[in-house]
């Protein structure tokens, strides 16, 4: 067994269900570790006191519960949608975007209760393994990190099942077998693998949907929103100005309604393999529409396609787990730099799965009617300019082609 | 004026319409040049004899009239969906790559009846003057090339009214006015823009749109389709095996009826300002979803990420007019170079506007459920190998976070 | 002529000589405008008061002359040192560098003065147009700009010199015919292009190079310095902190002497075509060595491969002209966002040209002998961890292999 | 022991030795394993008769002793110089591009002679371990492939010699204590590293050095050499057409003559940590400079920078291992598809560590020293058109100046 078999104290990343107890119990009687426990609130949809009633059951005595929403949009996603990234061209990241945030707390915890280790649940074949993990090492170089899925002896579900009844950690009816598939959530998706999605020529079920209507079953009438946006965060919905999370919420009951932000997708993990996944993110489909509209019209060519050249890079980074390291901050400056004056209005049309823009307005817009107009644009623009522009682009083509006659 | 002033024999790019008939016109008459028209079906959607019909009322000797879907499809629209080439990350480049093969035939035809130079009708104010003249100087470097819009005198629509009537042009009664929005076709989109489209905060009215329903009119009821690639390429739909232009035309059809591909944007010109337009790309759409998929399964990590990296470049070339272009050219030979393997189905369904992917499977899958799934794997991936994969991942994070500690 | 005709005051980038005595003149003459005069010290290694009484002499009454050294080290140089810019692999973009900071004095100067111009003496052939016009326009949209040898009749050297016998401009004896060769310099380095140099197969005359001895004339003993740094910059020489201009000036006296620092190069002109330049950046070059030498040892590998990948664009960007643009901003701040810690010492032998790093050393040293030794590394590194980190990384290759088979 | 315990036979790469030696008696004896030697000379400069003795001694019957140099340079040398791979800047990849040639012959040899393991010397804490095994498992998914460096038990040198004792496996008298440094050696460059270069501020003792004299012990007189290239390689030197390893040997006495290609390198490893090597690469040091001479005539400029940006992605696959990848030969296809028309001659002087391009030509050449003349062109080039390309590039630069205003 390669766990550190030296530890003393643990924080724990703890949902308060069955598996996370399990391991919460493994912890203390298998490496006779003192448990702290972390259970955060981000947006993922569940009640935290129960979480709170399984762990003082459990014997631990610091429990840690919080809600980290405001943090979770404001510093984490908000900065990742300022660069519009989409992994393998479409998927938003949800569960990647939070696994930082996850250890930053977990480093803080250990280093205010005086642990020397961290421990997850995540398996030893998913992305979450590594994002948990290099976070906390780039955090703190020190720490020991427990990672029960890659290193106990458990064979089987029996076994787990037969650990929790030992230890009496209560078991929900529906946890005793395999579950169909597993499922993360946050504020910003949800996401669905396993099991009945391990064929991708089979349609997901529609059970496996956790925060969306069917596209079919969304209403028959159009909403129309309008967002506001300042440095390029949403700031305002419909004319009031609310707080990112408050703000993110809303946009996920718009999409929830709508049908919007579905994705059925074969990925390619950081570990090695493919995967198929089923993810929700309702309120992020539709920021990334608006934001890219907000930019449109506000930022220079230049910047414009520089962002979209180091988009997938910067995508790749957050989805393998590089969230804090020094290419992911050097871009982030970049971007950042690039967002100072994507601020105004983005008006939507929410319908059965789409996202239409109807509608951008800034007081920073560089966009020139007078320039683009067909009619007579008082001399904005010289037309005859287009010729020499287009001679000297020409130029070394015409050089190449003179020399391969 | 900067036109050449020693040209004998021009080749027209020629739609039959009122503009390019006085540039015809003006080309016999202004500069005492020889025309021969060339009038290309590309699957704008008009017919081609009227084309004729009036060419030769005004005089022309040779007239050269074509049908090529086949090729457009074939050679440009296809290698170019092999990069899923997005131009500013949504608009799929339907003006962009018609032009290179216009500019193609009109310098292969001005080689054939010896003209010296060519016309084409693009303004002054936009992108496709630059493609059009690009292409065709990088095909030939000596050819002339004429752009009335840019060159000749008229100031308003009633010079030009008044010169086609001087030279009875046929003048058809809506081309008396302005037009309230100007219109490019062919069988992957068709754009709109100008007057009505020119306040970017303004809705674009329902009659701008040609070649969709819209997603609130199409039918109730969802489709589905099937998809077979080969090579990168679509060669098959529900099973029917069809030639290029054939599917395409066919995926256009499902597009329009389900209210797919359209598209509310200001993007960036190559020639420096910002426009707005709308583009309705209904067929391809739908591929763009379903070649993703397909790749998804298909092709390998490192193929996948290197081809996201490079597609905003390659999408920029094109769009900027560099098709014919050493850089281009080498990009494709990368891409071109991932695609042997992506061969296999996609399934699809059609509602409203979206494109959802149902289902893929190919022979040459690299997704293996026996790597990925929660249950035992048979020994084909061992977790513990995950350990040190995070460790040394984590290496150069971890000095990092000592050295600042 | 494209000459903005209703030019009432414009400020000239004027060096004093022939050339730019002419264009003053034809700008008093031909423009009938008054001309404020700018002639900065940029470490070219002329004199500037002869300068001034020339420009007293041909009647200007507002005079600007600058000693812009440290300036231009500071911020323009030691900026784009950070990012170890190369163009095309080699050239240290000693002249593009330049022309920003003129440009950005003239319009600062065209303001305090109320002129609405701006002139310079580049040629219609060249980069440097560009990048002094691109520079002026972001700095002020509204200013015009005179490039006089683009706009003027003259069609030869002995059109020029009958103008200036005209106006008693004084003409130096070797001035009256065509020069072998053109040169521009400043403290980062000298340019020669032209005649002499326009066949790439003949090797420069000796007589091309301006500041620097033939690494075969070089000193026998080779020549030891040290170079300190902090936040990417060099702040001291042989333990002595200096000023940038002072420390680079040092820079450029060894790098004279020792042979180092020249170019001769086939390059890729922004306006089109290919040129042929020797440059001498001897300085430049030890510097470069040095910064690379000192990120060796203290900058991450990831924050290290994002540098290099971006460096070619950023160089590209700089040698066409767009120091003041979004995308160079944004680099820049991905940059600059690096070099918080590349500080320490590097120590370099010069000897005939060469440039050979003995030795680094940085209390944010990265490198640690322990991690890397042959020997016992007391548990650092763990090579069990190998075993892990390659089977995942080869898990897809292992993938594809497994289905080509 | 995480070594397949179930391992038949094993090729092992076989230098014949101590070091292998003992690795082949440890295979033999600890996992009971028939062994299979390759041996492959690479240019590395040891004869090869004495470790077939050797290996005949310790009872080896299949023994595969090989002359790869022709295919090393033609196969795998040539391609990384078409693309001037540089990692990080300036190390040549003269160890990262041997080890994918020797696994492919590992992995060929396994197949012909019915072995199901392959076995090499590397440690692990470097990274040719890495590229070993990716390459191995590219090539063969389920070949077994066995480092004895991080799976036997010895813990010292001490352990090492004793077995090799026990077993009679002779024992070179220099090899009885730790070397000062360790060596890597092939046709294009050596590498040392370790111990006595362990400290990155003292200099390199002069014995470190393998293959070229010291530029301060070169010839006071220069050499003038010349390299005819076809398609990107080099194919003739001094007007003499010579095999690829026959070019490549000249080309490093030249090198080594005249103090060429000595490196002293920081680096950054795949594994996660940083070490200090010292590298001579003589001939290729010669090759990349002759190379980049030669593009710079013949290549055109897009083609030339998008060469310049994919070169540091193409360079950090080789050095991290994944020469035998999708994207490597994705970036391969586009490098070579580039150089077609790379052909010409490159005069070179060598000097005292100095590679000094003194002239190029081609019948392929993009230089036209019409349309670079300060003289008159004839028409070639229209300075009016200058303007035109300088407006529209200024545009969206001066509209975001007015918005800023």
């Amino acid at each position: 067994m390669s766990v550190p078999t030296d530890v003393k104290k643990v924080v724990l990343s703890y949902s308060g269900g069955l598996d996370t107890s399990i391991i919460l119990k493994w912890l203390q009687t298998e490496l006779n570790a003192e448990v702290v426990t972390f259970t955060a609130d981000l947006g993922q949809g569940d009640e935290l006191e129960p979480a709170r009633r399984t762990a003082e059951m459990l014997g631990i005595k610091e429990i840690y519960i919080e809600d980290v929403r405001e943090e979770f949009i404001a510093d984490f996603v908000f900065p990742m949608f300022r660069a519009n990234a989409a992994y393998e061209g479409v998927y938003l990241l949800g569960t990647s975007i939070a696994r930082p945030l996850i250890s930053k707390r977990l480093i803080e915890i250990a280093k205010e209760t005086g642990a020397d280790a961290i421990a997850h649940g995540a398996t030893g074949k998913g992305n979450d393994q590594v994002r948990f993990e290099l976070a906390a090492y780039a955090l703190n170089p020190d720490i020991k990190i427990i990672a029960p899925w890659r290193d106990w002896s458990f064979k089987s579900r029996t076994d787990l099942i037969e650990f929790a009844e030992k230890y009496q950690i209560p078991i929900p009816k529906d946890k005793r077998g395999e579950a169909p598939f597993s499922v993360d959530a946050n504020m910003l998706h949800s996401s669905s693998e396993g099991k009945v999605l391990e064929d991708p020529w089979e349609e997901p079920p529609a059970y496996v949907y956790q925060r969306t209507v069917s596209p079919l079953d969304a209403p028959d009438a159009a909403t129309d929103i309008e967002i506001e946006f300042a440095a390029g965060d949403a700031i305002a919905l419909n004319g009031e100005r609310l707080s990112p999370a408050t703000l993110f919420a809303r946009l996920n009951d718009y999409g929830r309604d709508n049908g919007i932000g579905r994705l059925d997708l074969v990925e390619n993990r950081f570990v090695g393999m493919k995967s198929r996944g089923v993810y929700e993110t309702p309120g992020g489909t539709i920021l990334l529409a608006a934001h890219r509209a907000m930019e449109s019209l506000t930022l220079d060519r230049g910047a414009a396609h520089l962002k979209d050249e180091l988009m997938p890079r910067y995508a790749e980074l957050i989805y393998n787990g590089f969230w804090f390291s020094p290419e992911r901050e050097m871009l982030q400056a970049a971007i950042d730099h690039s967002q100072k004056d994507v601020e105004g209005k983005v008006r939507l049309k929410l319908y059965k799965g789409n996202v239409i823009v109807t509608g951008r307005e800034s007081d920073k817009s560089l966009y020139s009617d007078q320039l683009v107009t067909f009619e007579d644009d008082q001399g904005a623009y010289d037309q005859k300019d287009a010729a020499g522009f287009i001679k000297l682009n020409a130029l070394r083509l015409r050089t190449l082609a003179a020399r391969d006659k």
